[in-house]
Parts: structure tokens; sequence; C-alpha cells
């Protein structure tokens, strides 16, 4: 089963206590680049998977999706995101990705921002999102960046030429690795680029873009501490279609 | 136009003493995986983009393809590779990739090992490629990796806690990069993974494949000094086909 570190009280104190946690979509860095990947999602059954406090699920029934339907292996995130809505067209259910299956097409857009990395079984669960999907439609996700996990000893170093640098080792040696990440012992899977491409097309995807988030000039401008951003890509994002 | 520095003489003798280049596609590390990604060849109009010595269109060739164009900026290159074969069916031109054009359709496979990362034009070239493809047709290339040209020093670095790690900086900053390899001054384009895919998708392209070398236990085994390229990925390889 996954780590569920988020229903550990000090690490879910810490959780709630982000921006992304306290503003939401606004409050996530990549989220202008994410959303400029999401096509419209008019009359769309969706399945977001990951869905912490529900805040994709909200918005997406703004953008006019009939229904849509939030994951997530922790129960106090889906106590608040039940708590945050009385839309009966948004169901929240527990559900441990790592062996999720769903019903063939029953799903128009599929939606995962920052969980798959805490999967084991990544061929597994794009085949289960691939089999829930409806032919053409789009799956969209978000991970931690392969620069980002690969390390064993994931910290910035300070340069002896001033440069500050991103460590990037046992990049081929894919598998878990534990972070000291708002709670001590954190975990998560280190995958490469091409593992994460390949088992898209290996699922039945097709892939249709691809973007590496890194903080855009306005964004620094009003954050300069994002600045370090530039250097390292923290966050991958896909945009994928089923053929 | 491209840097030449094949054509100084200090580099090109130094150049010409790397394993690669005395024992041909057998002394490339990255050929095993690199020609896993070949389709058979028989019976195709081959171009080669960056063809060096001419080892891979020798190869194509003893293959069953009934042509090979291998292109290169290099005069020095291009001598030797002329010298070494008396194959008819086997064209040697002086192009620089740069603004190097192809009719439509003339070309069933398209290869290019380590030499896109010279071009700073990549969407340009990509066009080409794929206008000079028939449909169906296969483009296989391999260039060095993002994670490797990113950094402005890039170098191994030793770390306090005794990991050796590579550092990767400036890594959404795209382009020029200068380093010291075999001769001070040489410069390549830095460009990110998603900017690669991004780039064949919208040049026509469907990504059929990535892999990222490092080497097999294999490998290591007869090299031991290869094993510390599993901590970084030092070449990037794309299988892709004209849809």
């Amino acid at each position: 089963m996954t780590q569920n570190i988020y229903d550990t009280p000090d690490f879910f104190r810490e959780y709630s206590r982000l921006e992304r946690s306290e503003r939401g979509l606004d409050g996530a860095w990549e989220w202008p680049l994410l959303r400029s990947l999401i096509p419209n999602l008019e009359g769309k059954r969706i399945l977001d998977l990951g869905c912490g406090f529900g805040w994709f699920a909200r918005w997406a029934r703004e953008q006019g999706a009939v229904s849509v339907l939030g994951l997530d292996v922790s129960l106090n995130m889906l106590e608040r995101a039940r708590a945050k809505t009385s839309d009966e067209a948004i169901e929240f259910r527990i559900v441990d990705l790592e062996d999720a299956e769903f019903p063939e097409c029953s799903f128009d857009f599929v939606f995962s921002a920052l969980a798959l990395h805490y999967v084991r079984d990544l061929s597994r669960i794009l085949k289960a999102v691939n089999h829930a999907l409806c032919d053409g439609g789009r799956f969209i996700f978000s991970v931690e960046h392969p620069i980002f996990t690969a390390s064993r000893n994931a910290q910035w170093l300070q340069r002896n030429d001033g440069l500050k640098t991103w460590p990037v080792d046992s990049y081929s040696d894919e598998g878990l690795r534990t972070t000291d990440w708002l709670a001590k012992g954190f975990t998560k899977q280190h995958r490469t680029f091409s593992t994460m491409i390949n088992s898209l097309i290996g699922a039945g995807f097709e892939v249709e873009r691809v973007e590496e988030w890194g903080p855009t000039a306005d964004q620094i401008a009003s954050r300069p501490d994002l600045a370090e951003e530039r250097e390292r890509p923290l966050f991958l994002l896909v945009a994928a279609q089923k053929f």
C-alpha cells in the first residue's frame, strides 16, 4: 500500500500550511502551466487521482464538468474535501492508487496532480487509466521531475565557484527515495523520464505535450525566492491522449 | 554556421583517438541501446545527419540499405569516411545541418548520432527531416542528455558525504554551453527534454520510444570505470515516426 503519511497529525498540520493547501490551485506555482494543458471540460466525466482537498474537483465543476470522482488515500484530506462542497456531482472516495480499478470507458478526462510519484507500479495505474478513458480521452498529470527525485541526498549544493547547483546521482537506479519533507522518512518513487514516457506509450497513450515547470519572469518578479527554481525542473507535466 | 571544431588539427587528433573513432559503432557505449531502436533497413534509402567517419553508413549497407547519404560539416571527417569505402551506394556530402534541406519523401529512414546538440535551430532541422521522410518513415537519434548539458560548470562534484554527484543548474535557460572537451571552447546547445519532445511533435512526429543510456551490468563488468555513468544519464535516445 502507498505510504499514507498525510494521515500523520504532524505531517498533515505542516502540509495544511503550504500555500497550495491554503490557496488551492492559485497557490500552486505550476498551475498556470498545468491549466494550459487541460482541454475544455464542458460536459465531461472526470476522474482525479490524488484529489487532496478537492480544489481541482470544484474548479472542474465550475468549468462545466458533469461529474468528478476524486480519489485519495488520505482520510484527513477527503474529510476536508467533503466539508468544502455540497455539490452532488462531486464524489470523494478513499482509494489506494496502487490497486485502483475502473470500468471501461467510464471517464472522458483523467487528471492527477503530484500523486503518481507515490505509486510503485506506474504501468499498472496507467493501464487502468487508459481502460477507464473512452477513445480520444485525455490524461493530464504532474509528478515530481526525475531530476528532482534522483539523488539519494537531494539538497541544494553551494559550489566553490559560487553557483548554486542541484545534485543528480543514482539517476538510472529507479525506486524508493526517502527524504525529510515536512516530516522525517517521507517516501516517493524515483523514475526516469524514459520510463514515464515509455510506460505511457505502452499503456496505449500517445504523448501530446511535455512541460517542465520553471518560474516565469512574472512569477519571479512577484516571488524573487522562486528564481532558484530555474536551475532545476521541479515538476514534470504531461498531456497524453488515448488513441 | 555550426562550430566546426572537428577541422581544428588538435581537436581532430584527440577526437580520432576516442574509442568510438577507432572501433566504430562497437566502441560507442550506447550503440547496443541505439541499435535496439533501429528498424529493419532492408531496401531502405537512408539519411545520416552528422555521419562522421561513416561507420553507420557502412553498417547500414551491410543491413541491406539500398543507399546512404551521410552529411557532415567537417571535411576532415568526410575525407576519412570516403577513404574507408568504395561502395557507390554511399555518398558523403559536406553540409551544415543549420540550413540543410531535402526533397519531399526522399528517404525511408533518418539517423543521427550525437549531432543535433550542435544545431541551434532544432525545430527547423526536425521539420526538414519530417519533410524528407515518407509517411510512416522513422527517425532515430541520439543527443547529449539535458542533464549532461545543463550546467554552466559541468564537472563531477565530490560531496562531503562521499557521494559523487552531477551538477544541474541553469536547466530552464536553454542555449549555448561552452566546455573544455578535448579542446578549450567546445560549444553545444543545451535544450530541455520538453523542448526536444515538443519540437518533434510540432514537426509532425509521433514519439515511439525514449531511452536514456546508462551502462548495463555487463558493460560495468568489462569496464568498471563506466559505473559512474549510472549516476547521470549521458545520452538521450529517441525513436519517432512520421505519421
